[in-house]
């Protein structure tokens, strides 16, 4: 443990009460919004932790002593209501004393009511839940069938809804960026701890762990399944059982989440035996210039499609320069050679999800009127909005050298005259590396919310093995 | 991190063919064991991690590829196939490389089908599934309402298949026996961590973050959510935001689970400053006896409700030589006197669940014809039978001083002039402490898997704070 002295700063319920006000100002007619319910593990009394939807969290909260699983805020025009399950008697032995909802009701400022009252008018909008559970009780509530899952198919009032929760949080507020502000500071610490356990002989696991202990000593939680991998070229890798070698890049992509549900995602590669080679060093220089090239896009008014390019072009400069591609920059980028080596988008939307509003599909992360792009550099692409004061985003290209797709005549292409095999060989102790930051958009352009994170060759080889 | 060089062995594929082969032999008829599917977090995307159903896992396993997401085994008196889901296209570029059908038939040593060519017979029997969305796939396999949840209500072929996972699940074979005694020496580290970690001025969430780090190190995960608290008499305290004080006891309810699914389950309290007070130190000696007492008492035959009981009235001996409760011992337990103070079961079946087979309701944990009992001392004991070789259980008794018990005219009764409260203030800086073990039970008496973990008050001295 390096630095155990965080806490996590909750939001004022003011923030909460302002966010259901801007809400009902964009709403013609009520809304339900359910925060569901925590998941089984392998048995009913076995459970995972509870995590409010997302809506609910940005308009409620997501308290950890359970009150709000089940409930349903009922918002429309003129007034919310919270409809919470009452803490069951006899639940003080076994989980410690629960608020009341009058209890509920002054903690929060807002009006709340046994869920038993609650009388859904049959004309309120909803959202997609993401468990059948929660979609069955909505149904029941509203008498009509309500799908789980994901939200491009919405029509009508769920559409508007839909849309209204969106423009709110595509911009986040004061406590939102403060929220964002803690779960980046909490993710740097499990960085740096990463960085400072690395040595060779270790399991990857090990590493993951001192990371992980560091957001759960400061009362964080995990934003998205942690990779932690030497092989970074498995761009969602799950496993942690590889042996961590000298000569090796680790590659590691772990968020911190704040008890709120505000996300932090952040992604480092650095030498397991705190030493760059000359090719991973060439190499990761090239990637780290085309983050920059592409945080030193941000700014309100450019696409973000712009921001995914100016990497993308960056990246592929270097590998020109490497002898990798031999042609012309931009005749190569347009033919999807810098796809090859990045075959995913440069980032998305950041917020209480890790994929800020992933749940409502590509509706938030694409204008209206937009759709994904059938270039083969773009279609990862998970945003590609104007962006906004406001808005946060991750910036995170890679380089990645992945059999599957250099092997496949189909993903190549026309590019293989234009690819240079030998001198890719060379390169060949850089398997998958990404550098990954979480930017705030602001009226002056980019501020790195993960800046603290060491990321320059210089800085990571001074972090690696404490 | 103390000891890092441990990772868990994975079973041979013949002791799933003999789990399975010995299933067949009890079945009159058909039976599909639904693997079940990882459950999203906050979106569909993000998803908490797949942890197969465990019958399934007992007769299939729990890979981490995600290999048995989603499939189902189809097994009769004549032969077991699994359909499960094949990779999809493209799905090894974002998580690497996946088994085909034919290669997880090789390395399963099972008939591997794709899930599409499923035809389930119309009389097959299911377990009761855990999610929603598998027992909605059931039902539509089957044709039948197929209800989540628990399964008292179980009729006809599925009680039978219930009865029949049942028998073979209590008496753990070979290769279980060896999970177990993996799970409980990540277990004991991760103890041993947490005790190393302690000193006065931390928060509960970083003694937390010290134990969890070892489970994740080694390769494992947490079989429950952690309880680390200074508040031990709040049973299942799910918070971590105490601080830690000098003068203190600290309960750790910690348990790591195999990659496979198998479980730990051990409880330890020490004093956060490394001595206990004469108090403290009094009334943990005789938990302790109580729980050595239980120990003892296990053997096969012997009914565990017994085992309970020994428990039990050894801490209320030591109640009574503390002058906390006046009188004579058999009357004061048949009238609930330890239960005021100790209101919760002795502890309950251990293996694929921390309390195993609790999916199926009290069907496994009570021998047929056996219900709960409503004595105040044993109505929370979730196992009642006979004790054979190769049953695991945990054996657990606990010390709480709960105000809402102590201050209920209902739950003290007719114990009030029996109850010195002059005495039991003395003992004010004991709120809740429990000590348990996970025991196997062999042909001798009791096997502690974890005996290795420090428990008596010398050796908890010694331990903590590194």
């Amino acid at each position: 443990m390096l630095e155990p002295d965080f806490w996590p700063t909750p939001s004022p319920p003011a923030a909460f009460a302002e966010r259901r006000r801007r809400l009902a100002a964009r709403l013609d007619g009520p809304a339900l919004i359910a925060a569901g319910e925590s998941r089984p593990r392998n048995f009913q009394g076995n459970r995972f932790p509870f995590r409010a939807d997302s809506h609910f969290a940005y308009l409620v909260g997501s308290a950890a002593e359970g009150a709000f699983e089940g409930a349903v805020l009922l918002i429309d025009p003129t007034r919310a209501t919270l409809y919470a399950h009452p803490p069951e008697p006899g639940a003080a032995l076994w989980t410690g004393p629960a608020p009341s909802l009058d209890e509920l009701a002054a903690r929060l400022e807002l009006r709340v009511r046994p869920f038993e009252e609650l009388r859904a008018p049959p004309n309120a909008a909803v959202l997609p839940p993401q468990e059948t559970e929660t979609a069955l009780v909505l149904g029941e509530l509203l008498d009509r069938d309500v799908e789980p899952g994901g939200g491009p198919a919405l029509t009508g009032a769920d559409a508007a809804l839909a849309d209204a929760m969106i423009a709110l949080r595509l911009i986040h507020d004061e406590a939102a960026i403060a929220q964002l502000r803690e779960a980046a500071e909490v993710t740097a610490r499990a960085h740096r701890a990463g960085m400072a356990r690395t040595r060779p002989g270790l399991r990857e696991a090990q590493v993951r762990a001192a990371m992980e202990a560091e957001i759960i000593a400061c009362g964080m939680s995990c934003s998205y399944g942690s990779i932690v991998s030497v092989h970074g070229e498995v761009l969602h890798n799950e496993r942690h059982d590889g042996l961590v070698a000298a000569g090796e890049l680790l590659l590691a992509d772990v968020g911190a989440e704040t008890p709120e549900g505000w996300a932090g995602d952040v992604t480092r590669a650095w030498p397991v035996s705190g030493r760059f080679t000359a090719t991973q060093r060439a190499l990761y220089e090239h990637l780290l210039a085309a983050q920059l090239a592409a945080i030193g896009a941000v700014r309100p008014g450019v696409r973000y499609l712009e921001v995914h390019r100016a990497a993308g072009k960056r990246l592929l400069e270097g590998l020109i320069a490497e002898g990798i591609f031999r042609g012309e920059l931009d005749g190569l980028y347009e033919r999807g050679a810098a796809a090859l080596f990045f075959p995913h988008g440069v980032g998305h939307l950041l917020g209480l999800d890790v994929h800020d509003l992933e749940d409502l599909g590509d509706r938030a992360g694409y204008a209206p009127g937009r759709s994904r792009s059938e270039a083969p550099g773009d279609r990862y692409l998970r945003l590609d909005r104007e962006l906004e004061p406001g808005m946060a985003v991750t910036i995170e290209p890679g380089f990645y050298r992945i059999d599957a797709l250099l092997s496949d005549p189909a993903r190549v292409g026309s590019l293989e005259p234009d690819l240079d095999r030998d001198a890719l060989a060379r390169f060949s102790d850089v398997r998958g590396i990404r550098i990954e930051d979480d930017v705030l958009v602001t009226e002056r352009g980019a501020e790195v919310l993960t800046a603290a994170i060491p990321k320059r060759v210089a800085e990571l080889e001074a972090s690696v093995g404490g």
